[in-house]
């Protein structure tokens, strides 16, 4: 049987440990979906919406640390997935896209589908074009070298679909990938004296922060006494069984208030914190002005072996002392943040995955993450709303065998809400918590914080009432059964049911 | 009261003749969200997705002639945008996208959300920047005449939050709209000499043909024997009324079969007929290679007065007669494509707008326009799915008086399905007939025409079902009443049911 392009770029994906395929296939990929069709080694995932699989695929890359292929129609259907791209990129997730093109000699004819490409794929990370069936495999290795090197990690092949038809034989390319940048023992020791001054804080984030690493930021702390924050962090370890470790603050007075007393910070995963917006009369770098900033490593360090290396530089080989609080009863009165939060982290079994698209309503499980089981937490850092559903789907299927958790805004929640079929459609075990306020309510906030005072009209440009969404017949809808909570012993209840039976499960909390 | 660079841009808007805003704010368009809030004279919606804002104004612009807003939050918040904007472009629709961006002097701290958005406003058509505070009247007048003049009709204005909060005084600037491009007489007369030629065709597409337009190409054709085509419309009259005319098939094969024996085209409105794709051995330019081309005008001439002087140069003043067929009766039995294109044709009323995103399932009514009552049709040109229920949105948007039904697939409903929201927000006289055959159908076309023998993990890839939406579910989650069909007898009832109440309603047609 002869061979294509796209037998060739994807038996070179393969070969390179890529393992699953989020699609949203169209005409000009179609060669590529024969291609998967014969490869048993790729798991081929379809979702209804294109900002489904770039979320998928950056959640499945950050539990896996592999990246997946997204795989995209043209222009406008790799445009559908940009905002998640985006979450991605401030996650620094390996990503590696796949866009079948117009026929090389086709484009020249401006065909209703086509367009400036490489404007998205620029906008998004790095570019590759294949020139040939045959070079087709040789690009794929190369994404994968791209997304597994550096900092910038999203690497976009732009394949015209005579590349995939074309004949090709199959041979294998290793990807190359670079090694990780370290720091030097001197910066290591120079950023461990640092923390030994007076007002010194050590701030960090980037792709992880696992076990290991929270351990040894909480020997660092109690050895210096330095303040630890953490800020931007995609991937981070939690749990009763680590010492506390607080995130820095989202509104502006808050965050700089938390760092008013900083004269050195050490920052470790281009974390210098800067305010989430420009607002008047407020700085941008929320740091004192005249504190001194040592930036030790960006987003692709090895966090943990280089806060292992900062203590044992300090000589800080003894744990801190791990005795935190257990959680709190869970008032069983109609929901609201609080009871929501409780019982949402109470609920949690060991082991358990959250991710986390909930400004307003996730605050008091933020709080009590450190009282929870032992778990990992998936946030969404590039502010790109729409990342939180299809990050859990990607999670479910890099961790089948972990629960994963769903604490979503009701808002967000409509920007990738196709996420919920392909939950349905893998059986993939998700629990999505729906926070409904029927409100954007962090946009509430900042009126009032800029003391904009609207009136109605600009109120219902904020408020997601009238009629209220019912998001028990949208996953009935998808697929998903759902149920109706509003007491914290209804939701506490319902999420005993989510977790008791397999599959996805959605819980409508009404706040 | 002082006022404020975002007053003075929306003012300036009203001033030009502005009556809509699509909008999806952010925290960098609060300041647009006061001025609109304001501003009586200007109707603000919100939808749950920024597509849906973005199609909602192509569908709202080709049924007005007007643009409206799009307000759009930052980088991520517009490329969710893109594939209507696409779309648009294709329609050659006037559009005005308004995006917050980052505070001017916030913007170098690459904040989560900051992103290179002039990558993206280049992709959908013309970015235009306020300076200042002072400057947003005159960049506000300057993109309604952009998006009113010549044949790229987008114009996006990117916004810095400073510009927004910073004081101005309102002072009204004029839009200086370009007149429309015309052909010269002697054009004219060329063209009208090309089709009394053997083998000519007239070819004839774009923004929009008219009631009128077809009148004069019917006394065309009667009076020179020329083949008349459709291609590329946004929008066409249709109807028992007028002469029968009919569009160019879609698939290679028989689109070149159609034009095979043209040796003479005049082409207006950009419409040189190429394939929709690129494949194997198949000439990418669908006429004849030896047939003559003239191209009289792109998408922005005004079709009508072009036909009407080319009509008159031929001495055509006889209209063709209109002597259509009767609408076939409805089959009663199981649904298939036929009985429910003969059902929807002969639900509508005169004066009907159908927004049409249902390649594979919308043949039947595309054949009976002709036969049925006189109505406008919206296609979908771009190739980007996900525009049809958007484009209803807006067109009840601009025409409340005139019911609208969308013709839409179900594989393309999902990409927007949050429009449904809006419908029911806005009590929107929409009635949405999915058409539910459970498969990306149009992709199994494909496949077999490539002659590509997929299994199932390819299958999977193409295929709608495991599990089967429920849009009735799904419609009344987001809280427009439905009912699911699975007869000709019973989809006639549910479409004589949606029309007898007022606001929107969803028919989930079972193929």
């Amino acid at each position: 049987m002869s061979t294509t392009g796209a037998d060739h770029l994807i038996a070179n994906a393969v070969h390179n440990g890529i393992e699953v395929c989020f699609a949203n296939p169209g005409t000009t990929e179609l060669h590529l979906v024969e291609a998967l069709d014969k490869q048993p080694n790729i798991r081929s995932i379809l979702s209804a919406f294109e900002g489904v699989c770039s979320g998928a695929a950056d959640g499945y890359a950050r539990m896996s640390g592999k990246p997946a292929i997204g795989l995209f129609h043209l222009g406008p259907g790799f445009a559908n997935s940009l905002a998640n791209q985006h979450n991605a990129r401030r996650h620094n997730t390996p990503m590696i896209n796949l866009i079948g093109d117009q026929a090389s000699d086709h484009l020249a004819f401006d065909a209703p589908l086509t367009s400036d490409i490489d404007a998205l794929t620029g906008w998004a990370g790095h570019t590759m074009h294949t020139t040939s069936a045959q070079s087709c495999g040789q690009t794929m290795a190369d994404a994968v070298a791209f997304s597994l090197s550096g900092e910038q990690r999203t690497a976009s092949i732009v394949m015209p679909a005579d590349h995939a038809w074309g004949a090709a034989e199959v041979a294998l390319h290793d990807a190359d990938v670079a090694p990780r940048f370290h720091p030097t023992s001197e910066a290591i020791a120079e950023a461990a004296e640092a923390l030994r001054s007076p007002g010194a804080a050590l701030i960090v984030g980037g792709a992880e922060i696992n076990d290991a690493a929270v351990v040894s930021l909480g020997r660092i702390r109690s050895a210096t006494g330095a303040a630890v924050h953490l800020t931007r962090t995609a991937k981070v370890a939690v749990g009763r069984h680590l010492p506390v470790m607080r995130e820095l603050p989202y509104f502006p007075a808050p965050l700089i208030s938390a760092l008013a007393d900083v004269s050195t910070a050490v920052m470790v995963g281009r974390t210098e914190p800067v305010t989430f917006f420009g607002y008047p009369d407020t700085p941008s770098q929320a740091l004192p002005a005249q504190a001194r900033k040592i930036e030790l490593a960006g987003a692709d360090v090895d966090l943990a072996r280089g806060l292992r290396e900062i203590a044992a530089e300090l000589g800080a080989e003894t744990d801190e002392p791990v005795d935190n609080a257990a959680l709190p009863a869970v008032d069983p009165g109609t929901l609201d943040t609080r009871n929501l939060g409780t019982a949402f982290a109470t609920a949690l079994p060991e082991g358990a995955i959250v991710v986390a698209e909930s400004v307003s309503s996730g605050g008091t499980y933020r709080q009590l993450t450190a009282q929870a089981a032992p778990h990992t937490l998936l946030a969404i850092l590039g502010g790109a709303i729409g990342g939180g559903l299809p990050s859990a789907v990607g999670a479910a299927v890099a961790c089948p065998d972990r629960p994963v958790f769903a604490l979503q805004a009701d808002g967000s929640s409509l920007y990738t809400v196709q996420s919920l079929w392909t939950m349905a459609r893998e059986q993939l075990d998700v629990t999505t918590v729906i926070c409904a306020n029927r409100r954007y309510q962090i946009l509430d906030v900042e009126l009032a914080n800029a003391a904009l005072d609207v009136g109605a009209v600009g109120r219902r440009l904020t408020d997601l009432g009238g009629p209220d969404i019912d998001f028990v017949k949208l996953g009935e809808g998808f697929g998903v059964p759902g149920r109706n909570v509003t007491t914290g012993v209804e939701l506490a209840e319902a999420l005993a049911w989510a977790s008791n039976e397999p599959g996805p499960h959605l819980i409508e909390a009404e706040l």
